[in-house]
């Protein structure tokens, strides 16, 4: 695993970023559906490397989906129903921070559901993503890891961190002794759901830098980024000097000064 | 208007992201419930202004609303329903990225309603919104303003950066020319909904560092911050030595490595 | 109070139903937006009333809705909010089988909200009401009463018709005792909202079927009806003899027949 | 086909709704999820068989579901994905009037997709329905049949009477000359759909009260029925003489009068 400081990561991401636009621009135009499953170790980088993905695209095309816990009436509902709601539609990019694998992961780990609840779900899942392949939906799905002393780490930083705090849930805190329970799950989600239509693809994250440029370049590996010229726009002088603002009614609140110490 | 370099901005904003942490606690713990407009010229920086403010929070907390354009059956519906449906609940944060006056707005300067349903609405606003800062909502409205010649600027870069076209709009092409209607727009939606309960505040946005910290200080004052301490944890050390990841089923990816020139 | 038979009942509906068709083909093709509120008595008859108005009407025209108790999350809500949702559009009709009055009726009687919820709600209800009024929305309010005794004798009803038990809630055994109190919750309400804007109309349901025609009645006559014609419609009649179904891959099942005694 | 007066629908039919009422309330106390599929001819009936079913149950346990044409979104989604949304959770009934068949139905012989989305579609659905009933869903499936006299009947009747003017779609009027086409097109379905796990039943709806009777009769047949007591509810007498509605502020109307001619 190779370290990287964050102006490497900056210099090495920013070609990628710009593949990831055309390969935007061609899910759009030529009206493909694209799903990508993040999974993943509690603190692995899940939410930063989906938020690395969409910040540059328009959220009116990449949506990102983090479920709650399902509620009552959702819990005795068909297992994939609430997901399936959320799937992308003609053009869409569609991010799935956590997705049905939950039962496979932390709800069999956890004992929210029951062990045959979760072989039932491991038994279905690869007919249910089949469907899905056959639609025509393009579907990735990342593992994202990481060892347990860089786990420690940030789980730590979660709790001494105040901005942070908030992502340390009570279930963080219980995962923490359970690393190796979630270790033996993730190998038999792997060796069930591991199919040829709808392969795995697990990426080392100890260090999240280096996680996302392996995760991102494989993305656009994956999907077959023809790059489509941009469209001609006339853009014509404006037919006045510019304006400045001008406010009768309300004047602007003044400029922003730091407290002196 | 004091121009701030990229990382003077980043000393300034720290200690301010910390207090809105403080403040987003007493939120979450009182029960309060806040709700932030931003409406402001076409490239002033709204959406920028609003991720610098929500990329720290809890996103179940922190909400950013940006409603697409009303389909024919909400055209027919009472103006205010669409949103209505996302203003904030006990310990949530709104942010909404543009607005119900959009009809004062945009509607109006571009036609998309009649003059009489411009002024209709600019009467029925002072009532709805007391309707909701008598039930207790925390309503602030800010509008984000620049001079046409920073947004011929910004309007250039999306045209020539494909990383940004997405965001030039068909309208935005439009208002350029309207840069004008919009400022008379924006003076009579300021007369007549600039009220006691539910006062505007504009920023000047020419610099959008600086205009990021006013409007954040600015919000910062507008809601009483009682800092609350942080809650105690439990935090035994682990039981064992920390694990390695193993992977039996299926390995890790490679590194991602830089093409060579 | 006229006691009707089942027939007489239906003679005298029949012409009211006609007209009701003509007056949704007028609110169809004029676009006007009706709300219809349905507030009374436990048992009085809102849902029965409710469906002989709206099971002659298209179902995408006319909509009826009546909201579960709010969850945690709306109980966090603009009050108004979750009613909101479900207003009429252009064209539409909605009959509301209870409403926002359910803070001034059960709630407040049973204790669900505080006496200042109960109060605060009253003093903003008429303004609300004004804004959907000004909007443009034909709302009318309907009170349904009737007597304690026909109360219990329906009670009766579904606590001994095994088709009618579901109907029999918690809330109605306990409301059985609070007749008196309902009465006078009743009385501020109206006393509060009864205004020239959003008048109510009391309506005596002793008998369900002169309830129902009286009611009827009423609302026809507050909706302006413009008798509308039918479109012509081409009929040319069919190119070929009449044809029969014809089953070769599976039959149908059989006629039922009775069980013999 | 027999055919039956309206008196001796009523008389026959009573017992089967009480068994359906026994079976809700089995149902709903074991959580069950039951899903009816209503698909058929045009005027066959579907509508009022399921309104026939659903009217004596409880709304909160018993949804209709009637979807509108899929909108251009929807269009490019999953071909289930809208119908997935509405399945049965735990305790509920839900009756679908019209499904995911229209694929098979309307859409291909009305041309509204291609020959290849039909063939996909009928190649998908077995798997997909293999999906719900592993999962537990009671899936039954009707088809509702009648020969073209009927409906011509039928749709003569929608035309001539403006009460039911509404139900006489464009599509209605096309679909007249297309009842061989639809009957094709109903046999290439049953071959490629009616399978072990999920089979189709035909139902002959040129009586619709025997139709109903007979598509009654074979539902409460396919889902085990266990008889379950009736809870126990105390019913004390109450402590004052009934009371009678007394009105300060406001008085009921006055009954309805029929117009003298």
């Amino acid at each position: 695993m190779t370290e990287l400081t964050w102006e490497e990561y900056e210099v090495l991401q920013k070609p990628l970023i710009e593949e990831l636009g055309e390969m935007a621009r061609w899910v759009d135009e030529t009206g493909q559906r694209v799903l990508v499953l993040f999974e993943g170790r509690d603190t692995a980088g899940k939410g930063g490397s989906i938020f690395s993905i969409s910040r540059t695209l328009n959220p009116r095309q990449c949506r990102v989906v983090a479920l709650p816990s399902p509620n009552e009436r959702e819990r005795g509902q068909w297992y994939f129903q609430r997901y399936v709601e959320h799937l992308p539609a003609k053009g869409e990019i569609v991010l799935f921070d956590r997705s049905w694998y939950n039962r496979a992961g932390v709800e069999r780990v956890m004992g929210f559901c029951t062990e045959q609840e979760a072989q039932d779900f491991l038994a279905a899942v690869p007919e249910f993503e089949r469907q899905l392949v056959n639609h025509g939906i393009i579907l990735v799905k990342y593992w994202l890891a990481c060892d347990q002393e860089k786990q420690e780490e940030r789980l730590a930083n979660r709790l001494n961190n105040p901005l942070k705090r908030w992502k340390l849930s009570p279930i963080d805190l219980e995962a923490r002794t359970k690393y190796d329970a979630y270790t033996r799950a993730r190998e038999d989600m792997l060796k069930a759901t591991h199919t040829e239509h709808a392969p795995w693809t697990v990426i080392d994250f100890n260090s999240q830098e280096m996680g996302r440029l392996t995760l991102l370049r494989d993305l656009l590996d994956r999907v077959p980024d023809t790059k489509l010229p941009l469209a001609e726009i006339e853009w014509p002088p404006l037919a006045n000097a510019p304006l400045r603002e001008q406010f009768d009614y309300l004047q602007p609140l003044p400029d922003y000064k730091a407290p002196e110490d």
